[in-house]
């Protein structure tokens, strides 16, 4: 036979493939304050994976059409939209209470509301309730592999708003929600057998999806603030190549606000000294935060006040967030994961990542050959209600509704457990953010501390609330390092989607369990 | 510092970790003839990545509120679908032409469209045109990494029904798309350095994708009739292990429909001995078939018949199309790549996958901790267009309508390449599927062909259209080896999006470009 057959090696050697820095793919929106420097150079971070994609052939032919709009196209193989059987899509949102309502510092619940009819066309038909100009037409085609323009200038704006980046080549692209973000941002720095840091406890999906590509995770104890940055320079400062056999880690994945499973919130402080550490180090930072806009006033119990504090304007809500590992970043090695799931709903499958142009850049060709772009129709309908119908401020002022929404149920379960929970042998902190409170139970209160482990007194905890029909999840469950010892009993217990009366039942029943457990 | 750090070696060393053989997730619906058999044992064919997932241990808490709906969780972390601020979303889809529209086998264009409005609300209002048991709550919420299990009953009724998989253990699972479903498949098969099996053109994005994944490409020439089983024979029969440092490809790729971008679409026959060598030989096959629907009737000049023959009935139609290599499949070693995006619309980011149940139970962990699920919007709007507008037959009719609509286009492209192409030094193929035209040209007949190599014409042939202001894609920019020589010259020309009298024009261009290179 001829040996006609294209056989080409692309990879072997396996070896570092050259890279090619890259510019920024475009200005940021709007920055709020002019930025003072671009980002330091950390192409170095990036994975041999991630190295070897290469920008298609086939999108040179788009810029010739760009430069040149009268030239005559037999080259997209795009479906024809006049075959799109999708004629209209339309939506009704709610539309948060405005900042007025909330003058007096008071939660009065979401009786002001009304709602708002956007519709999309192939044809630009409107209605009398409202109109969009996001041409449906274009939301069914394909799409670039930054998503939407539109929707990304208003996040972009949103991000400038919010987080301040203090360097001047950020950008934003958009995901499939932060699960699909993690694996994208991942596989950009994560070589198989590298170590990579989280929290001790991690959702168990993040590992889950870290163990196919092979890293080492070092978890980092976790206090009633979050990852202790002492033990994390520790680690660092004393890492030994040799012990360890493998370099000290670049990358830190964590969920600085309302931490799943632990509930923590890092502080300022202690936020600042942690990105010292980054810098000092030279790591990539993961900064996954889906729960930032659910931060919550101080837990008073409701024997005690009767409402909810909000902020009275935006300018005092967004002061109270704490910073974020974006807004302290100088260097650009922050990779920051946002998310509609906690704020909008989960089944948009749509989010967005910020970071360095060199890093966004990447991501881009990933997107390219994976998911390419995030569900036209879900953009149509994010687009429509966060520019047409809300805009950036109504957009805050929904983040404060929610929060305080979130408060109440928080409250309601402090509440319960204040009043269920036997105080001799369980412990918690109020959380400051997000949808879960970690329980701390004693284990040497426990009748037979001695005989079982802390991981039999939990299972045994968690076979009798079962009994008593109540599921909570038992903290080993979450443990980064699943075969370790436990150093307490721990469980999680989420407030976010449970009905107020099941709340207190489910508590009252889990604060039987334990006391039946505990003989008290 | 305490050393508990729970530092952990998920993966050192890198070896092939245990994989335990997965049940079926569900047995497939309404098989339309009882399979005789299960899938072969296949499992060995799963990369090390792959057999690295496993399953969350959050999934067990699930199965307890499952078996006793009674018991109150306080586990799953999900939002209150109470404060989704996405209140009702509407669609109206066209109506595709019933059966009996077409009983004299004439195609009479769009004019009996009818509109059907969906709607889905969070408190499941319905309107005067119809109404949508779909729960928006639901579709707004986190899904299962199957996707909605209502649009995948549909979507596995479809599969049955045209490509009636012989054996019992298929399953189907969601995907975001085509390009998404190859990343998964591509990931769950190959380990790098392993050889893979194309054909010799194939889209670039695809070559793209596989580029950081490592394998090394074998393109297997393509004629008119596509990827030429003789010489996948010879490749296979003939390895030498030594030669090729590596082992014989056990994964193969193919666009068999209408293939990208040579247009060809494999006959039965040949079909079958591809089948037949990759039983033999051991290879998983991933059939990409965008196109299966767009299948055409033999191309007949505009001048001789003025009507677009339909098939008269959805049998008839059923039987004419070319039988998939899933249908042929009795091993399970096909994975089908089925996608929404040429039959309804791109913007959608769904499709499916179907193959034996050890692979989807694999892609199904993958999903979980990637993209999770497709939009939920979009497989609202799917549902309710699918099952709730259309029905399976009425999908038949949609698919029937769209294949006559392309057969037009690519009529028109043909009529005008009939017209104006200079016959001395063109050829082509009437694509008998699919969007694309594929049209070479003369190297031996070009002036300067001792002076240009072939690549080097169809430079200088390119940039004549573009200065013609015509764009046209060169062969070379679809060759799975981008380096290697070219047997001949090529142009790629798409009639899918592109208005008649645009396609007449540019190829009219096209024609005096290569009347003054060919000096004709």
């Amino acid at each position: 036979m001829s040996p006609h057959d294209g056989s080409q090696s692309i990879s072997e050697p396996v070896s570092e493939p050259a890279f090619d820095t890259v510019s920024a793919l475009s200005a940021p929106t709007k920055p709020m304050s002019a930025p003072v420097s671009v980002a330091v150079e950390l192409s170095h971070h990036i994975s041999t994976e991630s190295r070897l994609r290469q920008q298609s052939r086939l999108k040179m032919a788009s810029s010739f059409l760009t430069r040149d709009p009268s030239i005559l196209s037999l080259a997209a193989g795009l479906p024809s939209p006049a075959l799109f059987p999708i004629e209209q899509v339309a939506a009704r949102v709610a539309m948060p209470e405005p900042e007025s309502s909330r003058a007096d510092g008071k939660w009065k619940g979401d009786g002001l509301r009304k709602n708002f009819t956007m519709e999309y066309s192939k044809t630009k038909q409107c209605t009398e309730l409202g109109r969009s100009e996001y041409d449906l037409s274009r939301a069914l085609q394909y799409e670039q592999g930054t998503g939407s323009r539109k929707l990304l200038d208003f996040l972009k704006e949103h991000t400038a708003r919010i987080h301040k980046p203090q360097y001047s080549d950020w950008d934003c692209i958009m995901s499939g929600g932060n699960t699909h973000a993690m694996e994208t941002v991942f596989r950009m720095l994560i070589n198989p057998g590298e170590y990579v840091i989280m929290e001790e406890f991690a959702f168990p999906e993040t590992v889950d999806g870290l163990r196919p590509l092979r890293p080492r995770l070092i978890g980092i104890d976790v206090d009633a603030e979050g990852m202790r940055a002492d033990l994390l320079e520790d680690i660092l400062e004393n890492w030994d190549e040799v012990a360890r056999e493998g370099k000290r880690p670049h990358v830190m994945y964590m969920v600085p606000t309302g931490q799943n499973p632990t509930g923590a919130t890092i502080g300022s402080e202690r936020r600042e000294k942690i990105y010292a550490l980054a810098s000092k180090f030279d790591l990539v930072i993961v900064e996954d935060d889906p729960y930032y806009f659910l931060q919550m006033p101080a837990y008073v119990p409701h024997a005690t006040i009767d409402y909810v504090p909000v902020p009275r304007t935006n300018e005092e809500f967004q002061a109270a967030l704490v910073p974020s590992m974006l807004s302290l970043d100088t260097d650009g090695r922050v990779l920051r994961l946002d998310s509609f799931s906690k704020v909008i709903a989960p089944g948009t499958r749509c989010g967005w990542i910020t970071g360095a142009a060199v890093f966004i850049e990447r991501i881009l060709r990933h997107n390219e050959v994976g998911l390419q772009f995030p569900s036209g129709i879900s953009m149509a309908v994010l687009h429509g209600m966060l520019t047409e119908a809300w805009g950036q401020e109504m957009y805050l002022n929904w983040l404060v509704n929610l929060r305080a929404e979130y408060t109440v149920r928080r409250d309601v379960m402090l509440d319960a457990m204040e009043e269920n929970l036997p105080k001799e042998v369980t412990s918690w902190v109020a959380p400051a953010a997000g949808m879960f409170v970690w329980i701390e139970l004693s284990y040497d209160r426990h009748p037979r501390h001695g005989t079982l482990s802390r991981e039999e007194v939990e299972q045994e905890l968690f076979e009798a609330a079962i009994a008593s029909k109540v599921l909570i999840m038992p903290g080993t469950w979450f443990k980064v390092d699943y075969s370790g010892p436990s150093r307490s009993v721990f469980f999680r217990a989420t407030f976010a989607a449970v009905a107020q009366e099941d709340v207190r039942e489910a508590i009252a029943r889990f604060g039987d369990v334990l006391r039946r457990a505990y003989e008290i």
